[in-house]
């Protein structure tokens, strides 16, 4: 078999090809389709691998379980948009689609941090706030396929303004965006950098930007009572962070003390976990 | 078949015998265990009923797959307790445990607000916030049973400190103990009287209550994404609330104008749905 995964991004689309257990045996990176192009550029790109048995398609928005793209921010033309159908009367081949957060727990989930857990969340600490929700051995979708939405979460009620035309969104604090703020550099790897240094501003940015990063945390925990954590994205696969993340989550916990904390892992699958999840959706259903 | 089930709850134990469509045939009340006293109490209760094919426990705590009662808040006694097991041994009888609100949740899908629906999440807004999440036509329980705490998300970082040791929890703000403090009065109940009768502070207060219920609820929204919000409790079943919330929500949401609100619905079952939830369980596996 060789299947193939897509993870469409706002800048370039990866397309890895994998074996059954996950293993990425090719890749592949284009730029991110141009208008009107989607389509096209999802061709081309499986076009350029030989022998190929299904394809799977991350997408930045919001895919129902049928595979239709509801909208995707970064890709205005793409609106109610029945990618699956049209790519697999097109190629004439077995498609999925899903959004690529969720792609990418899939993948942390069967062959990264999370092999052998089914009950995980991934949060991507990034610039923004991204997720993924496996409960119970299935991925949570949704009734529309908005699960994993928790980045904009409201914490602080009238908190800073977000992008997503809101206020308090938790992903202007555990962010990449929020710490810079905290610790007043350019940038959350900076800051991170000043950390790891040091740096005493940096120090203390990160000991609020790490109460951040866990009250948000605990919010998806009471919904989801998951049993692992990983985190991801630029910020989330710091190895520094991963103690300082344990240990508060373990005091802020409604009935700490009472109950085990959730493990706290790092993403193992990197920037090719959202491809390699897409790969595997359709062995998934 | 003569499905039993008990809602145990902090002052009086609810048992119902209900037919296979979850319509209630009978029903009894009994004070609640005193300590020491709980397999007792609910052996007699099961005692009290004829023809008894299965028993369905609703716990005020949290409860593994396996029927193990971590801990229940209001009933010390309770820890790590194979409810489940020993029930099943005393009675020789198939019987399931779970969460009350899950069991109310449970009730609802299957027999009130939400059939049909398999994508929804149960709030019940009383003097705190109690949940239960159905997610593609199955129980959300999370890996240790406590998912649907979302009661205690924190909705303001330093905000109102709350009995679960923490501060800022949803439950501050949009129970009745958070309707009764805006507005000045006694009980959330009061206010809302004071509300529906036209008085301008309590307008005033419930216009600021709602927006703290639909924050909350959009928190949930954006990790679980249902397709019907279930409000029950003292408070989410005034049918004054409903519209109020809805017109609310929809302008509250990420994305809106992108998406379709989730319809909010009224509870149907009132205080019987975690007994009428706890019957249906044995049926559910």
């Amino acid at each position: 078999m060789s299947a193939i995964g897509i993870d469409v991004g706002g800048t370039k689309c990866l397309a890895v090809k994998v074996d059954e257990a996950g293993h990425v045996l090719d890749e592949l990176v284009t730029p991110s389709p141009v208008a009107g192009g989607i389509l096209s550029t999802l061709i081309d790109i499986v076009a350029r691998f030989p022998d190929v048995t299904s394809v799977g398609v991350g997408m930045p928005g919001a895919v129902s379980s049928d595979g239709v793209v509801a909208f995707a921010p970064h890709l205005p033309e793409v609106r109610d948009m029945h990618l699956r159908a049209e790519l697999q009367q097109r190629l004439g081949l077995p498609v999925s689609v899903d959004n690529d957060a969720t792609c990418a727990a899939i993948a942390e989930w069967k062959t990264g941090a999370g092999v052998g857990c089914d009950d995980l969340v991934m949060v991507t600490l990034g610039t923004g706030i991204g997720g993924g929700i496996i409960a119970g051995g299935r991925v949570l979708r949704g009734a529309h396929g908005y699960a994993g939405e928790f980045g904009h979460d409201t914490v602080q009620r009238d908190g800073h303004p977000c992008p997503c035309g809101r206020r308090g969104c938790w992903e202007q604090y555990a962010s990449g965006t929020g710490l810079a703020r905290l610790a007043g550099t350019g940038s959350g790897e900076e800051a991170f950098d000043a950390f790891v240094s040091g740096d005493t501003t940096a120090i203390a940015a990160m000991g609020e930007f790490v109460d951040w990063v866990v009250l948000g945390l605990v919010n998806v925990l009471n919904t989801c009572d998951p049993e692992l954590f990983v985190l991801g994205g630029g910020l989330g696969s710091r190895p520094e962070l991963l103690p300082l993340v344990r240990s508060r989550l373990a005091e802020a916990m409604p009935g700490h003390g009472h109950r085990r904390a959730p493990r706290v892992e790092a993403a193992r699958l990197g920037p090719r976990a959202g491809a390699i999840g897409a790969a595997m959706l359709c062995n998934l259903r």
